[in-house]
C-alpha cells in the first residue's frame, strides 16, 4: 500500500513484532491486524493503535461479574442479541477502541460532530503537513442531486471530469506552493531565504483547502462506535466519510464477531416504521389494499415507507 | 457595522421589535443586546439568538429553592464567589446560551473541540457558500515565534506583508471562481452553462480554502463558556479565536456581571502554583533569596513562575 | 394540590404574579404553566423552571437563520416531522428546559444515569430532609413477574398489602425517628440535649431507606428530554419513574406542541424491526403463512414480532 | 481480606492465573494487581478489570505517531509535566480504565456526579442485594462541624459511638429482614411461605437504607480519573468516598507513574491565588506587612489564602 512512507511502514512494523503477556481480555482478530494501516481513499488510513475488551467483556459487564465469564457462546450471543434490541447500551459502552485515522479535512469535519469520543489532531500550529491532498477517482465524480438537496446523483461526463481533477490539482498544488512559500520553507522543511523569518505556521496553513489531508487519534467506546457507523455507513452519508466507515465495520467484524452480528441484525439491517406506516402495514397483512390517500403520512414517507417493504 | 447584508439587518431590526412578557428570569444587559451582531475580524460576527437564567437564577439552583431567590445582594455576590472559588460548577451549568457565530472555517476547527456544547453549522452540501474569506490586518501578520514552537513573534516587514496578503487573496479568489465554475453556477446563484449539470455542492466545496467563513449556532451552559473563554480569551490562544472570545467576554458582563466580576478575579486573573513553585515561594516569603537551581522546577517552569510573581 | 407547604406553594405564587418583557422566543403553552408544581406520586412533583427556545427555534437553528423565521407553519411542521424521521437532533439541542423535581432516592438513582444533563440536588450534608417517604398505593404492590425479570406481575392481595404498607410504614418512620435523634435535633430543627452536639449529617443521613424524597434541579435539551421520555414513559420503565416521565409529556405538549405531536409519531408509536423480522414481514406481505420455525428470530423476538404486527 | 466470598476470591484467581500475548501497550504496575480486590471501608473493594494505554500510549498520542514511541524517558517525562501544567488535556483522555467497585449507595450516590464515565451497576430489580451494609469504625464517628456546613468535627464519645452503631446496625438488620419478608425469600433465596408469591424486587428494596453496598463497573478515562481523585481525594470529601480515591491513587500510582508524579505535582499539591490574593502575594514578597483590611478579599478567603502560604 502507498499511502504510507517507508519509514512510516518501518516503524509500524517494529510495533507489530513486539508482544508482551497479558492478563486482560485479548481479541485475538484485532491483535491480528494492530497497527496495520487501511488504506482509504487515495492518501487515508485507518490503523487500530489500542484497545479494551471484546464480546465476553460485554457480557461480564451486564452481569457486573467477578471472574471473565465462564457461560456458554449461545448464552453470551443471546444476552448480547437482547441487549442491542432493547436499547441497553450501557454494557456496550464498557469496550473501548483508539483509532489512528488519516483523512481529507473536510471529512475531519463531519466527523469530529460526534462529541462522544477522544480526539488528540496533529497540529499545523506546530508542523508543517505534507503536500497530501485528495482527488476523488473519476467514477466518484458526481452532479448535484436533483431529488436529494444534500446528496450526489449520476456521474458527470469524461471531459468535465477531467477538468474538474485539472482545477481541484492545479489549485491545491498552487495553495500548497505558496504555502510553503509564506512558511519560508521547501519542501525538505529547508528555510528558503536566509534573510526572511517566515510566517507563522498557525497563520500560512489558512491558505490550505479542504480536500488536503490531517490526521488524529480518535478514541471511542462500542456504543458510540456503532452509532458512528450506523449514520455514516448509511447511503445517506457522503461517499467520502462512508469509505472510512466501511473500512471501520471490518474492523469491528474482528474485534466483536457476536456484537458485530447482533448490530448488522438490530441496527444496520433494520428499519423502523412511524406509528402511521405501522397502521398502514397492520391494514395490508390484513389483506387490504392501501393507497398513500388512505394514509396521514406525507408523499414522502410513503415512498421511504414503500422502499422499506420493498414496494418502492 | 458592514459584516451583514442590509437584508440580515433587517431581520435582525424585525426580530428586536418585538416583544412579548415572560415569568421567566430575564437578565436586562442581555435583552439590551440580543440579536445584534458584533463584528469580529474583516467578515465575522457574535451575536446572542437565545438565553436562560441570569445570576439570581444560579443561586436559586445552588439553594435548589422554591420562589425566585429574594436574599440581599451581598449575599448572593458572595457564594457566587464561593462557588466559584471551590470549583463548585454545577449552578452555572444552569444558565445556558445561544449564539449565533461567523468564522473562518479555520477558527471553527479549533472552536468545536469544545464538546460539551450543541452546534449546527451551516451546510455547504444543502448550500452554496458566500465569496466571503478572512485576510489579516498587516499588524496580524507576524512570523514564527521563535520560543513558543505554536505561537507568533514579531510582525512581518510591510513588503512581505504585501506579499503574503496578495497570495491569500488571489488563491481565495481563484479558489472560489473555480468552485462556482464547478458548481455550474454564477455568484447569483443561476446556472451558467444550461447543458451542464455542475457538480455535488457536497464535492465542490473541497476546494475552498481554510479562511472561508462558515457559521453556526452554538449553545452552550455558563460553566463550559467559562471553561471556553479561560482557554481562548488566553494570550496563548491564537488571534483569531481570541478576538471572539473577547467579544463573548463582554457578552457575559452585560448577561450575568456578578458571575463576570467573580470568573475575572478567580480565573482569568488568578495563578496556580506547583507544589515545587509553592515551597519556593514560602521561603522567598520567608526572606530566602531562592534562585533555580535551589527548586526541582524545570528552566521553563522557574521562568514561568517568575513572571507570575512579577520577578520575570 | 397537597404535595407543597403553604409557604412554598406562596413562594410559587409570588413567582407567577411577576412578568417582565422579552425579546426572546416566547412558548404560550409552558409560560401558562411556569413554576407550577405538578403532583406524582404521594409527595412529588414537577415544576418548570425556566427553559429556552420553542417550535419555531427549532427550525430557525436548522437553518441557522438570521430572523426568527417567518416561514408558513406547516412548512415547520414538515421540517420537524422530516428531522425526527430521519435522526437529525442537533436542532432540537438547541432548546432548552429546566424542572424542579421531588421524587423517591431510588427514582432518583434511575434518573440520574441519563447523563448529558445538568444537575443540583439538594445535599444532605448541608441541609436535615424532611420527613417525607413514599409509600405505593396499594394498586401499585404488585408481586415480582414470572416472565420478565425485572418487572411486576399482578397485584398483591389485599391482605398483602396491608402487611407490606405497614412495614414500608414503620421501618421509614423508626428510621426518620433515628435520623433525628443522631442528629441530635427535634422535628423543628431544634437541638433535642443540650449536651450533645449531634452526629454530622453526611453520616446520620446512611439511616434513610431509599424511599425517602429528595429533590434537584434538572435542565436537559429537548433531543435528550426525549431520549428520556422514550426510555421512561416505556411500559417497561418501573411505574415510579414512569409518572414522572408521563407528567413531562404532557409538559413537553405545552411547551412544543409541533415537535411533541412528531415524537409521539415518529418515537412512541414507531416500532423497529430487525433484519429478520423484515424478512419475515415481507413474506407475511406477500401472502405467506410465516411461522417461527421459518425465521432466524430467537423464540422471544418472535413473540415481539408478532405483538408489534398485532398477532401476538 | 474478607470483603469477598471464597467463592469471589476463586473466581479472580481463576481469572489472574490466565495470560495472553498482546501486541498492545502494557503497563506492568498494573497487570502485577489486575483483576485484585483492594478492600475499601467494612465490606467494599475497588478493582481493576481492565485499562487501555499507559504513560508511552499519553506521549504517542500527543505527538500522534505511527509507532509505539521511542524518545527518551525524560523527554516523555519532561513532555507529560508540560502538557499536565497547561491543562493539554486531551492526550490523558487516550489512557482508560475500568475499576470494579463496591461501595454504600450514599457514596455511589456522590460517585455518579462524575459523569464523564461508563457506569453499568448491578440490578436490584434483576437480583436480590446481600446483607451488607456500611457501619462506620467509632474513629470516623464525628459530629457536625461548627465551621463547615458540610464536614464533620471532633469524633463523638465512645457511649454516643456505642448507641449511634447500635441505631444503625439495628435498623439495617429489621429493614434487611424486612426486605426479605416482603420478597418471600430466605437469606438463601429460598422461598417462605408457598402460599404468597412475593413483591417485586423493584419495591422491595425501597426499604433498604443508603448505607446498604451496591457495586458496579466503571469505566472512565484518565483525564477524567484526575478530576475524579482532584475532588474525591481532597480534604473536604466526605471521608466514606475518599477512602475510595485514596486506594484509586495507588492504582493510577502502578499504572501511569510519571503522569501520577506529574498529578502530585500541578495538581494534589498545587494552589491557586486569585488576582486579589497574587495582589497581596506580590507586596508580600516585597517585604510589606499586608493586613485582610488592605486587601479585597472576604474573610473566608483571607483565611484560605494564609493557610496556602503557612501562614494561617
Amino acid at each position: 500500500m502507498s499511502n504510507l512512507s517507508d519509514e512510516q511502514l518501518a516503524e509500524i512494523e517494529r510495533s507489530r513484532q513486539e508482544s508482551a503477556p497479558t492478563r486482560r481480555s485479548v481479541s485475538e482478530g484485532l491483535e491480528a491486524i494492530l497497527y496495520q494501516a487501511f488504506p482509504v481513499l487515495d492518501h487515508g488510513f485507518v490503523r487500530v493503535v489500542d484497545y479494551m475488551g471484546d464480546d465476553g467483556a460485554i457480557v461480564q459487564a451486564a452481569r457486573v461479574s467477578y471472574g471473565r465469564g465462564t457461560r456458554k457462546v449461545t448464552e453470551d450471543r443471546g444476552l448480547i442479541h437482547y441487549l442491542l434490541r432493547h436499547w441497553h447500551t450501557t454494557p456496550f459502552e464498557m469496550a473501548e477502541i483508539k483509532l489512528h485515522v488519516k483523512m481529507p479535512i473536510f471529512v475531519a469535519r463531519q466527523w469530529i460532530r460526534h462529541r462522544m469520543a477522544n480526539v488528540n489532531e496533529y497540529s499545523a500550529r506546530y508542523s508543517i503537513l505534507d503536500r497530501e491532498f485528495y482527488l476523488p477517482a473519476p467514477e466518484q465524480l458526481a452532479v448535484q442531486s436533483t431529488q436529494n438537496r444534500q446528496g450526489r446523483g449520476n456521474v458527470v461526463s469524461a471531459d468535465e471530469a477531467r477538468h474538474v481533477l485539472k482545477i481541484l490539482t492545479e489549485d491545491a498544488e498552487r495553495n500548497y506552493d505558496h504555502y510553503l512559500e509564506m512558511l519560508n520553507h521547501d519542501e525538505n522543511g529547508e528555510q528558503l531565504d536566509a534573510d526572511r523569518q517566515g510566517l507563522a505556521r498557525e497563520l500560512a496553513r489558512m491558505n490550505l483547502s479542504l480536500n488536503f489531508y490531517t490526521q488524529w487519534y480518535w478514541k471511542t467506546d462500542l456504543h458510540n462506535l456503532m452509532n458512528f457507523l450506523r449514520l455514516r455507513a448509511d447511503p445517506h452519508a457522503q461517499y467520502e466519510i462512508r469509505a472510512y466507515a466501511d473500512v471501520i465495520l471490518e474492523i469491528m467484524k474482528q474485534w466483536v464477531p457476536k456484537t458485530f452480528e447482533a448490530f448488522r441484525e438490530h441496527r444496520l439491517e433494520a428499519v423502523t416504521f412511524s406509528g402511521e406506516a405501522l397502521k398502514a402495514l397492520r391494514r395490508m397483512l390484513a389483506g387490504e389494499n392501501v393507497q398513500h390517500s388512505d394514509t396521514a403520512m406525507s408523499r414522502r414517507e410513503w415512498e421511504e415507507f414503500l422502499a422499506k417493504i420493498d414496494r418502492g
